[in-house]
């Protein structure tokens, strides 16, 4: 077992009854709340009154329209909002993307210059505003975590912001209100906690706690994802898939595992800092083309107890071919959900996969540490494969 | 899924340079640490050197003999230690008795009068020196929790202290220095793990993620426990249930679940009011009796769902098939580590049952809400079955 630290002083809030705990939450932490959202779902869902309500006795400044993949421009413009108002605290309402631009926010309106600063380095970041998060949708799992990726579309770079500061304070999770997620959105979540997952769990090495939590999440969406596209009122698959979000990215299933450079996400956040492209889905469609990549003679034990644990294979087959036979089922499940198998099905070209492969070792962890060793030849091979 | 919070603030830190990290981690929070231990394993182990050493800025005043089943005698005399020495936080060294005790401790240093106040009304907690802890063995998961268990002989009662001021700042847990623990205390942690498991799994409700992390705990003592008694210096194994212990009471396990009274500990703290034995050994001996009571054809799924995803059964079985052959398995379990099946083994005899049947419903949460409602004649049988 690798040494490790987990701390998550997040309060993670779950149910029926968990946005009307927000104002108790909120109220150490001052009088004026700034509430950040994207376009108009949570506005159609009435999920934006209950926020409201639930803040009945704060004074509210509203920010809306946070894009998927959020970009800095939209993060300083609101961090200029939080300062100029002398808001005390911030309030997201959304999935990952209003999750992820909120910490940016928190962190901007307590920094005099440019929000990208602090995504290029985090330890510029010395202060920041109490964040709470009013959760959309199972997916990124950025309610009990203290990162978010931001996307400046000036110097196509998607980047991630990270710092204890960031932490939300506490995370409110209604899952009936992921009812209201198109199937796009629901399996494009899927994919995401499953890459997570993935990233964490195929490393050189796991122990016994650390794989059953990793099975527990794979299985627990390949299990319910499908019943929410098939389903979306189901509340009962909602809540399996929020729960899912919420472990799947807080370092919770590392613990103790080799440590990984999350290979997947290097390469999706090049695709997406120049295609403006839907993170989860990106993900899905590389994964497959990472792990036959990934998969080698000495690779394939690990594979093969993916197959086992997760897909219930016959643990006396061979393991390079319970290895490709679990590589196939994940290519086919994401399929199953509606993600379509190639990058040019989404809009995708080769023209910057050169570029892509550039970026990478200048904003990212070395990805000679991953399962398989990926140089620049690698990952353009990974491109390449999955165009 | 039922509505829950899980708030978890305390810094986990594991790996065999973890107790090294002790020192920094207490540098903002004063100059003077009280370091609470037991009797003399941790010198003889050479962990309170390390622990001496990683405070070698601070100065210490030592406070030893915390007993197995902490007396409250004993929180109150280290608590006026605190007080007189103005100690500026507190180090818990051992296992769950010691960190159980640092905890009532941290309080009773900021509170005028009896610990034992503290521990009958949590609302009189209004301050308590921070702690961190460092773990000698897998078992309690006090190292990630907010409570402790008291003794008062004098009351014969046992009772939990709780309050989020009690939660751990830190925890440092080297799984190599579990390695000298004898076997006795390796299967009682064992029980222990489990039975922390078994009671938030034996619900009427769980959920997928619930379900498949407290399957995870379950499989990994089941898997891990024998190879640390077998061979006690494999420090995988040993990692294994320190993991498994860790995550074990803090309540991850619960998360969604039907809420539980804890009915196995609601008796096993009755028992060990009354007579000195070792919390675990309690446990694992009253267990199977108490899924026994608690099987009918209505609870027989949640434990068919034991029997196969725990013990590997055939799920073409019946549900009352099943759960009677993963009962046997737990006692067998049991047994096999080296746990006596009778309290009569351990020098319990039935002289205090009545008293400890009434007065369990003055100091517990109803028992009307476990998995099969227990009423005073219900605890009375488990008793009398587990004699």
């Amino acid at each position: 077992m690798q040494s490790f630290e987990l701390y998550l002083p997040v309060r993670l809030v779950y149910g029926s009854d968990s946005v009307e705990k927000l104002g108790a939450a909120a109220a150490p932490y001052g009088r004026k709340a700034l509430v950040v959202y994207g376009g108009g779902s949570v506005k159609r869902t009435g999920l934006l009154d209950r926020v409201k309500k639930a803040l009945a006795a704060f004074e509210i400044v509203e920010f809306a329209g946070i894009e998927p993949n959020p970009r800095v421009s939209s993060v300083n413009a609101a961090a200029k909002t939080a300062r100029e108002e002398k808001v005390d605290f911030v309030v997201a309402v959304g999935g990952g993307s209003v999750m992820d631009a909120a910490k940016a926010i928190c962190a901007g309106a307590k920094y005099d210059g440019d929000a990208w600063d602090l995504v290029k380095d985090s330890s510029l970041i010395k202060d920041a505003l109490p964040l709470f998060t009013v959760l959309t949708n199972a997916a990124t799992g950025s309610e009990y975590d203290a990162a978010g990726v931001i996307t400046n579309w000036e110097t196509n770079e998607k980047q991630a912001i990270s710092s204890p500061l960031l932490f939300p304070k506490a995370s409110f999770c209604d899952p009936a209100v992921s009812t209201s997620l198109p199937a796009w959105h629901t399996a494009a979540g899927a994919a995401d906690i499953m890459s997570h997952t993935f990233e964490q769990y195929l490393v050189k090495e796991g122990n016994d706690v650390s794989d059953g939590f990793c099975e527990t999440i794979l299985k627990t969406v390949i299990k319910n994802a499908p019943i929410c596209i098939k389903d979306p009122e189901n509340v009962e698959a909602r809540a399996a898939m929020m729960l899912a979000s919420s472990f799947g990215c807080c370092g919770l299933l590392a613990i103790g595992n080799t440590p990984s450079p999350w290979p997947c996400h290097a390469i999706e956040h090049e695709i997406s800092a120049w295609h403006d492209i839907t993170h989860g889905v990106g993900l899905a469609i590389i994964t497959p083309h990472w792990m036959r990549y990934s998969l080698t003679p000495e690779t394939a034990p690990r594979f093969a107890r993916y197959a086992v644990n997760v897909w219930g294979m016959d643990p006396k087959e061979d393991p390079m071919t319970l290895a490709n036979a679990a590589i196939d089922k994940t290519a086919e499940f994401f399929a199953s959900i509606g993600i379509p198998a190639r990058l040019s099905d989404v809009g995708v070209d080769d023209s910057h996969f050169e570029a892509m492969a550039d970026h990478i070792p200048t904003c990212w962890w070395p990805l000679s540490g991953a399962l398989r060793p990926l140089d620049r030849e690698g990952v353009l091979a990974i491109l390449r494969a999955s165009l």
